[in-house]
């Protein structure tokens, strides 16, 4: 397979914002509010998990043909720095959301629920875009997101309308997490060189294509929800380009740790 | 539908062991040592949590029968306190077994392989016993979870090979953990009045009757694994009967903390 560092490059960004998003959403694994929720959200999280490995064993063929070097899912995940993942700053944040830094952080479901909902909003998008890859694999892998995505989003849109058009309480938590998050999702429609040459390639759209159609899906979802867009944000985040918030470190620390102390382990 | 206080406290038995084992495993979402491992046995969890539920829900309508009382499956999981939890001890351990209480405990894959070959082993002949159970829930229950069973005692049959016939370290710890858990099959087979009444009622078997078959499978294992039995234990551990070790606290703490901060929650 012909490929370019931009297509290494736009795969991993694919694969660290699923595996990110995954991993934080484990954090609520055990601690749900309720068994079924507990239940539903680990099973979304290991949707997402098991996104980024078939998205990381795709990348690995890509840096194969590309650098000649071998490398695993495990080593993406366990053994890359901060700087090289290439996920979007908004699904690292923690589940505290508006609270972040003060003495009152405290795991926010509202939280989870917003960021699930914006961030599968686009994916509906983006994986129904990539389906047409003229990369064959990169749109296998899309065909069977998309499945898992509609579902992630028909539960977060769910939950976005309860807490909404809920109790005072619920709404003001849903509203805070909302203003929140937002300002983050700017960072989804940043043009740059990777999706250039993406989208020249056919390999798949320009991120800021999808955007009226997000920008739509979420009006509905936010109206129904009585909830109010907030005002758009003029700060781009730049978790993509491998510049991250100053929660990542904890992620990555809490997530590899365990392969960290056994390198090369066989077992 | 009839029902006796023994036939409530068995499926309560059951579903607190599923619950609490699910419960333990989930501590490796997000911390494996591999991405698939991550995501097995995080799918192991969500089939244990699973059954749970559906032995909480059935509990609860024989609860309704019985005493006229209506509780929920979050009733049971999150707010009952530690005496009135039913599972076998050996769910409760942490995951560093033999360290346990020493500065040096950290959790060892070991440990977990362990323990879940040797209560899948279990559940394999109960769960199959369980399908001719004159309580034709009680039936349909056993006779979904026998599949899961099945895979989980495949998945940790072969992992207990690999490390007992692996290197020597591998190998070492998974005689630790052998010689550590073992002792707490005991409790799997001492006999009580709630397991009479069940027999004599039809609802299923009694645990002492299964003590040879699955004493040949793990045997078997074992041998192929190179490991060896230990001695078998005198004493026997009372978590059945609410009397737990003293890990489960700090399991209940993590588990229903969230839950009994917003109790009644409508969200």
């Amino acid at each position: 397979m012909s490929t370019t560092p931009q297509h290494l490059q736009y795969v991993l960004r694919l694969a660290d914002s699923a595996l990110i998003l995954g991993q934080r959403n484990a954090e609520w694994t055990g601690h749900g509010p309720v068994l079924e929720e507990d239940i539903a959200l680990s099973n979304m999280s290991l949707d997402l998990i098991g996104q980024a490995r078939l998205l990381y064993q795709h990348a690995a063929e890509l840096e194969k043909t590309l650098t000649g070097n071998t490398r695993t899912e495990d080593d993406y995940a366990y053994f890359r720095a901060e700087r090289e993942f290439a996920n979007y700053t908004l699904v690292e944040l923690p589940h505290y959301g508006p609270l972040a830094g003060t003495a009152h952080a405290d795991n926010d479901y509202a939280v989870t629920i917003v960021r699930n909902f914006l961030f599968a909003s686009l994916m509906a998008h983006l994986w129904t875009a990539l389906t047409a890859s003229s990369d064959a694999q990169l749109a296998a892998i899309a065909a069977k997101s998309i499945k898992e995505t509609r579902y992630h989003l028909h539960h977060s849109r769910e939950w976005l309308i309860r807490f909404g058009d809920g109790t005072d309480e619920s709404h003001r938590r849903a509203q805070d997490a909302l203003d929140y998050l937002l300002p983050y999702t700017r960072e989804f429609f940043s043009a740059d060189d990777v999706e250039t040459v993406i989208a020249d390639a056919g390999l798949g759209p320009k991120t800021a294509d999808l955007e009226a159609a997000w920008s739509e899906d979420v009006r509905e979802a936010l109206d129904e929800a009585t909830l109010t867009l907030p005002e758009p944000a003029k700060h781009v985040t730049t978790g993509k380009h491998g510049e991250h918030s100053e929660h990542m470190g904890y992620v990555l620390a809490e997530m590899q740790s365990i392969a960290r102390q056994h390198p090369g382990a066989t077992w």
